[in-house]
C-alpha cells in the first residue's frame, strides 16, 4: 500500500542521511522524499511517499520515531489529510500548437511560467492523480522535461 | 554561497541515501531537497539546496556525478533557471481575522484548500522569497504549521 510519511527533525547535518539510509536499508524504494523548512527555522519536515507492505512501513516508521534528532513521526495513512505536489515541465509548442497547450493549462489552472521559441514551461501544483492526468493530455505534444517536488502533506482541520 | 543543485538518477534501491550521505559527509547541511518523478519513470530527479564554500561544493558535485546510477548533475547557479517551492501552512484565523487572511492569500494568488472552525489552511508556490514574504505577513495571526517541498528547478528557454 501506498504510505505518506511526514518526519519532523531537527536541522542536523546527517539526519537525512540516517533516515533514508533506514528506509533503503529495508529495501524499499521511495517514491518521492520532500525535505523543506517548517514554521521553525530550528526544524525540518521530511515526507517520505513510499509502497510496500503494511507492516514492514510500521516497523520502519517505529525505527525512524528512535532516531536523534526525529521529534515526531506521523503515517497520514487512514487520516484525513491534504497532499500536493509542484511539477516544472517544459512542453514542445512547435507547429503552432502553443494554444491546444495554453488550453489544457488553463483548465488545470496551471501556470506559464516562461515562453521559448518551440516550447513553454508550466508550473502547477496538485494531488498526484491530477498531475498525472495533465501529463497524459500534454505527452502527445512532446515532454521536454518534467521535474516533481514529491508530496507534502498536512492534516486536515483543528488538531 | 547558496547553490541549486539538480541530480538525474536511476531508481535504484538506496541511491538516495548515498547521494545524501555523500553530502552529509562533507559537513553540509542540506537547506531542502526534493525528490520527484521525471519524464520517464525510470528516473527520478534530485534538487538540492545547498549553503557553503564554491569549491568545495563543486567538489562535491563531482563525486556525485560520479556515483553508479548518476545520470547527470547540474549546478544552477549563474544558469538561468526557474525556481520555485510549494507550501502548505495553516493559519489561525479566530477573533474575526479570517477576511484579512484571505486577502493576503488573494495578494500572494495563494489557495485555500480547507478551512476550519479556527484556522485555514493555504496552498502556494512560488520563489522562496515570495514564501518568505508571505510567511512574515501571515506570522502575526498566528501559524500552526508550515510545510515546504524544496526548491525544483527548471532550466529557462530551449536547451
Amino acid at each position: 500500500m501506498r504510505h505518506v510519511i511526514s518526519v519532523l527533525v531537527e536541522n542536523k547535518v546527517g539526519i537525512l542521511a540516517r533516515i533514508t539510509g533506514l528506509i533503503s536499508g529495508r529495501g524499499f524504494n521511495i517514491d518521492s522524499l520532500a525535505v523543506g523548512e517548517t514554521e521553525n527555522p530550528a526544524f525540518s519536515r521530511i515526507t517520505i511517499v513510499v509502497r510496500g507492505d503494511d507492516a514492514i512501513i510500521e516497523q520502519v516508521r517505529k525505527q525512524i520515531g528512535k532516531v536523534i534528532d526525529v521529534v515526531k513521526v506521523i503515517d497520514f495513512t487512514n487520516k484525513e489529510f491534504i497532499e500536493r505536489d509542484l511539477m516544472l515541465l517544459k512542453v514542445h509548442t512547435s507547429s503552432g500548437k502553443r494554444g491546444e497547450v495554453i488550453e489544457i493549462v488553463d483548465v488545470f489552472r496551471g501556470k506559464i511560467v516562461d515562453v521559448g521559441q518551440k516550447d513553454i514551461t508550466i508550473e502547477i501544483a496538485g494531488t498526484e492523480d491530477k498531475l498525472e492526468a495533465m501529463v497524459r493530455l500534454l505527452r502527445p505534444y512532446g515532454i521536454k522535461e518534467l521535474i516533481r517536488t514529491g508530496s507534502i502533506a498536512i492534516g486536515r482541520g483543528t488538531k
